[in-house]
C-alpha cells in the first residue's frame, strides 16, 4: 500500500532536513521536497541532492525568480507597497508564491498535505497557511518546527541520531531570509532597540563609509508602472532588479531598520536591505507625481496602505486583494516615462523625470510672463473653498475660536 | 476725519513696499505695517524703518519664532505632518500664525482690513484668506499683488515714481520663503522637472560632496511627543530647532525636491530644505513605533494625512483641525523617550531608541530560550484570521482563484 | 457667413427658452436645442416644437433612459452610492450623461460651445462644466442663467418682449428635478429646517397614511450586482426601475429629507423621492452581506463613500472615477442571488436572501449540534488579537487605564 | 487554608449556575457571583438568592444601568456607532462595562480570577477577555462553558447530579441578550437567511400591523451631543432611554435583521430590537448635519466606522479608543439643539430641527430674492476645482476618455 504524500518547502537547512525525517516518523507520509530559487543565491542542484540524501522520495527544484518578479513584485511596486511606510515586504511577497507552488506540486503529485518550516511566532506561518487554504482548502498543512517543540540541542541530537548532516556554521547569530526584492535579518543583538545594528547584520550593501565618492546616475524607463529599461537598454525584470541590487548595494542604498508591528501581536526589530526595491519604489512614486492627477494620487495612498497591510498580514489570496489590485492597475496606464536616479552615499534621489503624458504644465505653473493660469479664478475659489469655515466663524464668533489660542505679545 | 486703517503683512521687499503706497492710493486707507520674524534671519529694526520710510503710519515688529514653534510646529510634529508624504509644510504652517497676528493687530488697532502680498496662483493666498475669515469674518482682506496686475517692469516704474527704493538683487532667479521649520525655493530653472535642481537653489544645506567625513550622533529626548533636550541638555524649542538646522545643514540633511499638487489645481516643482523638521519628524516617528500600539500606530497615519492636507489646504482654523489635534494629542502621552540620530552624508538615521514606556518586549520578541510567547496560540489565531478567506475558497473552489494566475512550469 | 453654433441643454421651461434668444443676442451664435428624456415624464415632441418656436435652428431629442440606467445608475448601485449616507445621487448621476450628450452633439454638429441652464449656487453647474471640460477641453461653456443676472420679473419682461410663451404655473413654490433614479425638490418653505416638509413637496410617493394595509413582497434577482429579474420575470433595467418606482411609491417608500453639504460650501435642505433607488440599493447591500468576505465588505465602504463624493462633486470623468469603479467591479462578480423585499408602510425590508455563492455557512454559524466551528481556536485567537492591548496594559499598569474611568459603587 | 477566589459574571441561568459548581470542582476556587442589571428586566434579589443556593460564597448585585448609559452608550451615540452601518452595538457595549465590574470586584475581594459564561464561537468571549487583560493583566480568566465541552444533555445531567435547578422553559428556540440599548436574538430558525424572522424572535417591538394609526411626534433636546430632555422635560439618561424604548416599541421602531461579519471569522444572522438607540442615533446625526461643517461631518464618518469596529471587535480598552473618543468629543461641543421625531409605523423620521449654533444659513441657501450667496464666485471655483481634470483631459485627449464609454444614438 502506498503512503500518503506531503510536499515540503525544502531549503536545505537543518530545520527542513530534520522535517523530512520527522514527518515520515510522526505522520507516516512520504515526503516530496520542493526547493525554490527566489534569488537568495542558492544552488538548486546541491539542495536537490541533500533532500534525497535525508530521505525525500522526490525532489523538485524550481527557479521562481521570474514568477516572483512578474506576479508578486510588480503589483507591489505599482502600489508602492511599504508596510508601515518602511518595509518593502520582500519576504512577505515570496510567501504567497511559495504557497502557490506547494499547492500546485501537491495537486500534480497527488499529495494530501503540504509542509512549511515556520515557527509559531512569526508572520510567515500565517502567510503560508492562509494562502494554502485559499488555494486548496482540502490540503492538510503541517508545520513541523512549530509542532515538534525541540530546543536547538534536541534538534542536533535528533539530527545525529537520524544521520542528518549538521551545518558547520550552525550558530548564525541572526535569522536570515532573502529574495531578489530584499534581505531580512532579525534576532541576536538586534533584539535590543537601543543598540545600533552591527555591520554583521548587513550583507548586500556597503556601509556609507565604504561607498564610492562618485555618484552613479541611472535612467529608468517605466511603461504602465513597470520598469522596462535601464540607461536606455531594455532589460527583463529579474535582470534589472538584480542589477539595481548590485549598483544600489555598492552605493550603500536600501538599508532599513524597523521596529515593526507583527500580525501576531508583538513588536519586532528587523533589519532589511532592499536596494532595488527602494530605488524602484521611489522612482515609480516620483513618476506618479508627474502623471497622476491630485485626486488619484492622494486617494491611491489609502489603497496602497491597505494593500501593504494585506500582503504583510498574509491575505494575498483574500478576495479584497484583486479588488485593490484592480484599482491600482487602472491608475497605472499613464505611469509611463523616464526617471533619472542618482545613486550616491546611500541616497537614491530622483534628479529628473519626464513623461509623454506628464500633467506638469509649465505654462500653468510658471512664474514667468508666459503664465497661462487665471489668477482671478482664485478669488472665487477661495470664497467657496473657505465658505464652511466662514459660516462656522460667523455663527461661533471669532472670539470663541481665538479663545483657544494663546495670547500674543508684540513689541512695536 | 481719520482714514480707515489696514494692517499689512510687511516683509521689507519690493512687493509689500509698493503695496503700502498702492493701498493708500487705491483704497484710501492708512497702512500699519506688521513685520514678523519667524526665523528667516531678518533684521526687524531695518524692516521697521523701511516701512515707515515708504509711508506706513505705524510699524509693528514681532518676534514670532516661539509662537510658531509652540502653537503650530509642535502639533505638526506630533502628527508627523508631511504633505504627500514629502513636504513638512514649513511655509504652510506659518500662514495661520501670520493670519492670527494680522487679525490680532487689526482688532487692537481698530483696522477695518488686513492685507497680504500673495499672487493669485499659489496656496498661500488661500491659507491667508480662509484663516483671516475664520478668525474675524468681518475684516476686509486686500491682496494688492493679486489685484494690481502689474508686470515686473510696471512695478519698477511705479516704485521709481513713488520714491520706493528698489533692491539691488531684484532679479533673484528663484522665489524664496523661509522660517525655522524650513526653506522653500521655486520658479526659475526649477520649472523643468527633467532638470536637476542647481546648487544655487539651496542655501541651508551642504551638498553631500562637501559634508564632513565623520558622523555626528546626537541624542534627542522627547516628552509627550515634544523634543525637550539635545545630548542630555534641556533646550527651549526654538534654540533646539535652530541647532538642528545648523547641524543638519552641515551634514547635508533635509533637501527635498517635490512636484506637488497645489490646492489651486496645478502641479508645481518645489525645492525645500528642512534639516530640523526632517530629523525631528523621523526621530518622533521612530519613538512612536516603540511606544504606540499597532492599532494606534496604523490608524494614526490616516489622521496624519488628513491633518497634513488640512494644513496645506489652508484649513488650520477649520473646526476639523482641533478635532484631529485632539486625536493626536491623546496618542502623545506615551511618546516619551530618547532617540539616537546619526547625521552623516545627508542621512539622519535613528540608530537606537529607548523609552520608559516602550512596548517592545524582549521576552515576547526574542528567538532565544527566554521566549515568553505562546507558540500554540498561533494555530488558533491563524484558523480564525484566515476563516473568511477559507470559507470563500470553499465556496468558490480553489480552481477559480488559481484560474486568474499564470500557470507554473518547473524542472524536476 | 455661417454663425458659430452652440448646443443648449433644452428643457422646454422658461429659463432655457429665454436662453435660446439670449445666447443668440449676446453671443451671436446659432442655437441647437438638445432635449433629453431621462425619465421625468416629458413629451419630447412638444419640447422639440417649443425649441424651434423660440428660435433654435435645430432640435435634437434623445431618449436617454437606457444610457442613464446602464452607464451611470448601475455603477452607482454597485457602489451603494449614497451621498452623506442618505442621498442616492439621482440628479447628480444624470449630469455627466447630459454633459456627454452635449459634447457628442456639439462634435457631431460642429458647434463651438455648449450651454446649460444652471444658476451660480448649485452643484449642477460644477458637474456640467467639469464634465464638459473633461470630455472636450476645447469647447466653450455658456451658462446663460448664471450670466444674465435677471430677476424673475426681468425674465418675464424679457420673455414678453421676445415673444417667448410664459408658462401658466410659473410660480411653482419648489424647484424640481427628476429622472428614473429619483425626484429632487428644494426651495420655498423647505428652506426652514424646523418645518416639516409639506405633502406638496412630494409627487411620486404616498404618505404612509394612504399606503395599502397589505404588504407587497417582491423577489429581486441580481447577477453580478445588477438586477435582472423581478418576481422571477426577467426585465430590462429601465422597466424594472420604473416598476419599482411605481410599487415603491404606492407603499410610500423612498422619501428622504436631507440638510446636505453642497460642494459650493453651503448647507441646503433637499427633499428627495427615490423608491426604486432605495429598494435596489438596500437589496443589493443585503446580498453583499451574504456574498462578500468581511475584508471586502468593510473596505468597500470607503470606496463607496469616495465614489459617492466624486459623483456629488462633479468628478465623474476625473481619472479617479474609473479606478474606483475598477475596484467595485472586481467585487461584483459574486454578487449574484435573490433577495426578498417586503414593501409596506414606507418600509422596504429584506426578509430573505439566498445565493449560489453565499458565504453564510450554516455548519459554521449554527448553535445546534451540527456545529463545525473549532471552539478551541478562539483561545489562541484571543491571545494574539488582544496581545498589543495586553502588552500596553502591562507597561502602563492597569491602574492608569482605570484612573480615567469613573469609580463604581455597588450594593452587595 | 483559604481557597483562591474567582468572580463569576452570574446571570441566574443554567450555564452560569452550573459554572459555579464546575469551577469549584475543576479549579478548586471559591466562587463570588456578580449579578448585574443593565436593563434586561432582571430581579437582582432572586438572582442573588439563586447564586447562594448553587454554592457561591458571596453574591454581589449591581444596578449598572446608569454607568452603562453614561460611560459607554453616550460615547457610542456621539459616534453614531453602528457596526457595518446597521447594528447599534447594544450587547457589544455592555461587555467592557461588565469586564470592568468583574475586575473591580476581583480587586476589591482579592480574587485571583474572573469568569464569564461565553462559548467559543461568539464575539463576546473576545470582548471579555481582551477587556479584562487590559484592565488587569494579572488576573486569570476562566471560560467554563467554552472549556467544559458538555452537550445540552450532559449539562442537564450534571445539573441534576449537583442539585442545580433546571429552568422550565429551557429550550428557548433563540439565544437572547438585552440591555437598555437593545435586545439581540440569534440561533434557531434564524440560521436560514432565506427565512423571514418570525414574530417570536421579537419581544420589545410591535409588528407594523399592530402599531397605532396615529403618530407620536416627540421633541428631543441635545446638549453637546447628549440627549437631556424629552418634549421639553429634562430627564435623566436611563429614564429617557427606557421611555424611548417603550414609545418606539409601541410604534414598531428599531427592528434590525443583519447577517453580520463576526470577529471570529464567520457570518451570523442576528435579529436586533433597538428602539431608543435608533431614534437617538438618527436624531443625533440629523442635528449634526445642521451644526457640523462639511469637513467635520464627512471626516467624522471614518472615525465613527473605526470606533464601531473597535467596539465590536472587543477593543474598548485599547489605546486607540480614547484617541478616537477625543476626536469625537471635540466635535460635540456644538451638537446642541432640538430635534422633532415622528414615530409612526416603524419610522422615526426627523421632521424638524433647530439649533442656536445652526450652520444652515437661510440667506446663503435661499433661492428667494434675499440671496446673499456670491454667484460669480462659482465661476472661479469651478475653474480651479476642475483644473486637474481639465489638464488631464488636455494631455490625454478627450477621445481617450470617451473611448471607454458606449457610443450614443439619438433621434433628431
Amino acid at each position: 500500500m502506498t503512503k500518503p504524500k506531503v510536499v515540503l518547502a525544502y531549503s536545505g537547512g537543518l530545520d527542513t532536513s530534520i522535517s523530512v525525517k520527522w514527518i515520515q516518523e510522526k505522520y507516516g507520509y512520504d515526503v516530496i521536497a520542493l526547493g525554490l530559487d527566489v534569488g537568495e543565491g542558492k544552488d538548486l542542484e546541491t539542495i536537490r541532492q541533500k533532500a534525497l540524501d535525508v530521505g525525500a522520495i522526490k525532489a523538485i527544484m524550481v527557479d521562481a525568480k521570474e514568477m516572483l518578479a512578474k506576479d508578486y513584485l510588480m503589483p507591489a511596486l505599482k502600489a508602492n507597497a511599504l508596510y508601515e511606510g518602511k518595509y518593502p515586504l520582500s519576504s512577505a511577497l515570496s510567501r504567497p508564491l511559495i504557497s502557490k507552488l506547494l499547492v500546485d506540486v501537491a495537486e500534480q503529485e497527488g499529495a494530501v498535505a503540504v509542509a512549511h518550516g515556520c515557527t509559531g511566532k512569526g508572520n510567515d506561518q500565517v502567510r503560508f497557511e492562509v494562502s494554502i487554504q485559499a488555494l486548496n482548502p482540502d490540503l492538510e498543512v503541517i508545520a513541523p518546527v512549530r509542532e515538534w517543540g525541540m530546543t536547538r540541542d534536541e534538534q542536533i541530537k535528533y539530527a545525529e541520531e537520524k544521520g542528518i548532516p549538521i551545518p558547520v556554521n550552525l550558530e548564525n547569530p541572526f535569522s536570515i531570509d532573502a529574495n531578489i526584492w530584499g534581505r531580512a535579518c532579525e534576532a541576536g543583538v538586534l533584539e535590543d532597540p537601543w543598540m545600533e545594528a552591527p555591520e554583521a547584520a548587513y550583507a548586500w550593501t556597503n556601509p556609507i563609509e565604504k561607498t564610492p565618492d562618485t555618484p552613479d546616475t541611472i535612467e529608468l524607463e517605466f511603461e504602465k508602472g513597470v520598469p522596462v529599461a535601464l540607461n536606455g537598454k531594455p532589460m527583463d525584470l529579474v535582470a534589472l532588479i538584480e542589477k539595481l541590487n548590485d549598483l544600489g548595494g555598492l552605493h550603500g542604498v536600501g538599508r532599513i531598520d524597523h521596529t515593526e508591528n507583527r500580525l501576531v501581536g508583538i513588536k519586532s526589530r528587523e533589519v532589511y536591505e532592499n536596494p532595488a526595491a527602494m530605488i524602484l519604489i521611489n522612482a515609480h512614486k516620483e513618476l506618479e507625481f508627474l502623471t497622476l492627477t491630485r485626486e488619484v494620487s492622494q486617494y491611491k495612498v489609502n489603497v496602497e496602505q491597505q494593500m501593504s497591510k494585506m500582503i504583510y498580514d498574509g491575505l494575498w489570496y483574500s478576495p479584497l486583494q484583486p479588488a485593490l489590485q484592480a484599482f491600482i492597475e487602472e491608475t497605472q496606464d499613464v505611469v509611463t516615462g523616464t526617471v533619472k536616479v542618482k545613486l550616491f552615499k546611500g541616497h537614491y534621489n530622483v534628479t529628473g523625470k519626464k513623461s509623454p503624458v506628464s500633467l506638469y504644465n509649465e505654462e500653468l505653473s510658471t512664474y514667468s510672463k508666459d503664465d497661462a493660469f487665471d489668477h482671478n479664478a482664485a478669488v472665487g475659489f477661495i470664497k467657496l473653498w473657505g465658505l464652511p469655515t466662514k459660516v462656522n466663524a460667523d455663527v461661533h464668533k471669532a472670539e470663541a475660536i481665538k479663545a483657544k489660542k494663546v495670547p500674543v505679545s508684540m513689541n512695536e
